[in-house]
């Protein structure tokens, strides 16, 4: 087991941010945030792409790689591959386990909002299992966050997706108790779900037995809206939105500058 | 005059937000702002490098082209140009006006924190300002921010830049009301000062006679916070600290997906 799959564990979840940049990884290394994940939504917009557009795959691994020299474990969202190629899929998860990621994030939706079949997936994540057998392989479906189908979809497919290998399953959008007792007593591996803002709390999702709780988008789209409260608030003479770190402290999180 | 140098206008300083992604950016123009600079500290701390070092300048020139698809006109924070050469600082700001630029600044010191001899950064600005006659050459010196001088050098250096071309100059750390009213009646060209949290409003610098404030890196060291807040936040069950845009007001500021 890697040190990574031994942070998930049932009812004392794993809180998962999601970064798409250095500095906000280095500053929750700082904190003594053991392992941060990548949220697509923010790699995506930070470089001016649809969210999970195929052309944010170089991104992607660029993101991965500058995150390596940082005491974090990562775990990198790679949306639907970014290709509908299982063998381009695989090469992209080796290619980030080379690079240092100790887990991904591969999920069965498309970029235009439609679910992937079954049969192709279960295809996709075997061939990727078979490609990289190390890294913690959490297969993400869609059918909630879609609404794309009942609760016994979900299961269904998350089960399934276990049973060809997939360390964790994550079902963003879940967030009925009773949806998440049905689910985390149906699958075998951990379950990962989302933060949704005033649905649900990491407390309470710990009680109903998740391993790991994602922040996904949130941390990005909180920091998109305290940068524009920021620049409100000198337009209009007003106090800062939230106290920042000193330009020292910034650069404290950052290598030395070589001569 | 180009549009953006006539944004510049004493007494009326135009608020000039640094920007680092594309998300922010967009934001930014969403809300009706016209024009944004870019912040060296940001786009080299999401970068994972030092503060100007000379390897921010691929992801300083990618964000140029990232914004150029935005209804902004784009200033772009070379720091010291990443080079000691002129030429090939000259050839950094060729690139930026192909790229969508409509302004630059170039400051008078290294990332190590010493200041250019006066010499050697006048025949630098010609340099630049010969090769790109079209961009608005704005011109920092570091005395002030480096404690490196009294004001009186200051001023020297800033009527010296303008006299060698310079559309504008920019003089960070600068904030006692006697200081900023004596350079702005020494040059002839618009004073730029930096926003200090605490230290100036824009309304005061506004009636000192500034044309133009900037923000620096205020907007990225307040979303960092913003960011590991919320993680906080959620790690203890509170609330977010600021209500962040949905998910599809952030995708709704980003290109349509290509199929």
């Amino acid at each position: 087991m890697t040190s990574f799959a031994a942070l998930h564990v049932p009812g004392r979840p794993l809180l998962l941010p999601n970064v798409w940049e250095f500095g906000f990884a280095a500053s929750l290394a700082a904190a003594g945030y053991p392992a941060v994940g990548t949220t697509s939504l923010g790699v995506s917009a930070a470089a001016g792409l649809a969210d999970g557009a195929p052309a944010s795959r170089a991104a992607t691994v660029a993101l991965a790689r500058t995150l390596a020299p940082l005491d974090l474990l990562v775990s990198v969202d790679i949306a639907d591959g970014f290709s509908t190629d299982p063998a381009a899929v695989a090469d992209l998860v080796a290619e980030l386990a080379e690079a240092g990621a100790v887990g991904v994030n591969l999920e069965d939706s498309r970029a235009d909002g439609t679910l992937v079949p079954l049969d192709v997936q279960l295809t996709l994540l075997q061939t990727v299992r078979e490609r990289v057998p190390g890294i913690f392989l959490n297969a993400r479906t869609d059918t909630q966050w879609l609404g794309a189908g009942p609760v016994s979809e979900t299961i269904t497919r998350a089960r399934m997706y276990a049973d060809v290998g997939a360390d964790g399953v994550f079902v963003p959008g879940l967030a009925e108790p009773a949806d998440v007792t049905a689910l985390v007593e149906a699958v075998e591996v951990p379950v990962n779900l989302l933060y949704l803002p005033g649905k649900v709390t990491l407390s309470g999702l710990a009680s109903l037995g998740v391993a790991r709780v994602s922040l996904g988008s949130t941390p990005y789209r909180v920091s998109l809206a305290a940068a524009l409260a920021t620049v409100d608030a000198v337009q209009n003479d007003a106090e800062l939105p939230l106290a920042p770190p000193s330009y020292g402290n910034v650069v404290a999180l950052l290598p030395e500058h070589s001569s």
